[in-house]
């Protein structure tokens, strides 16, 4: 089963591919979809629309996440960030995906065990997770990655608490 | 010259359809298109985004314009209503058309001559502008028509100014 996590924003999207195979969980792909602001913000979506439509073509996954977004203070930068979290949602919907949607706390509760886990935490337990040589970098695609793995555990996939459970025992 | 103004919104999404011929603004036609809370927000955006498509596939406008959205307190509403923008910004650029934002203050200064006029003067003056028979309903409706016609001004379309001036004086 092929899980697709993703952190959202306009400039830096975050994306985390995983495999769950046997009881373990499998990295197939992590990285960012980049755009800049010296393109016009339609043709900003067009192209994380389109690079999340390469992503559903190569990985065909059967289940996507996202992380939700949450603006405190800055309500023009919260617009624009839903703006591209609305066209990845609207690919998911386009081939008929079920999306989730975790706030950051919820995410660090299922990596880590601990909801208030700060970022190094959560990127350590990632790369211990994913059995990752190094942690992923950026700082988006390490989160779209706790994201699928989020996911993955929510929907309680037989032998992956496990493989969680050992890990913390290390 | 056919002009697409657009009020984005995740439930009702105003839209007004006008056309520039000799020197006369013509209604080509305005409502709403809408969705129901009990769908998935990725449905939504579907909806959103395919209504969007057919209009555009209809009336194929050169110009198109959304009104700027605003929210002081309700970020959360913001990120929602930001999707729904993202969806028709989409739209856009797949058709590589020239889009414009305004804010309500440009709005309603560029159809009424005055940027603090309340919703009744701008929807009286649209009313006028356009020669309808009676105000268009709902709100977002007009409100979209209100946008197409800022967006006609704002190109100084040659003679777009003396039917205005002419409507101003009656």
């Amino acid at each position: 089963m092929t899980i697709l996590g993703i952190d959202p924003g306009t400039a830096t999207t975050g994306f985390g591919v995983i495999r769950y195979e046997e009881g373990r969980l499998i990295p197939v792909d992590v990285g960012v979809l980049l755009t800049t602001p010296d393109m016009a913000l339609p043709d900003r979506l067009k192209s994380i629309y389109d690079d999340i439509n390469t992503l559903l073509d190569r990985y065909t996954p059967e289940l996507v996440a996202t992380e939700k977004l949450f603006f405190d203070k800055n309500v023009t930068n919260g617009i624009a960030v839903g703006a591209a979290r609305g066209v990845i949602l609207l690919a998911f919907a386009q081939r008929g995906l079920s999306w989730m949607e975790y706030t950051p706390m919820q995410v660090k509760q299922s990596v880590t065990g601990y909801g208030a886990a700060d970022k190094l935490q959560v990127q350590a337990m990632v790369t211990r997770l994913l059995n990752l040589a190094e942690v992923p970098k950026p700082d988006d695609a390490a989160d779209a990655l706790a994201v699928a793995i989020c996911h993955a555990h929510s929907h309680k996939i037989s032998g992956l608490g496990r493989t969680r459970s050992r890990d913390n025992r290390r």
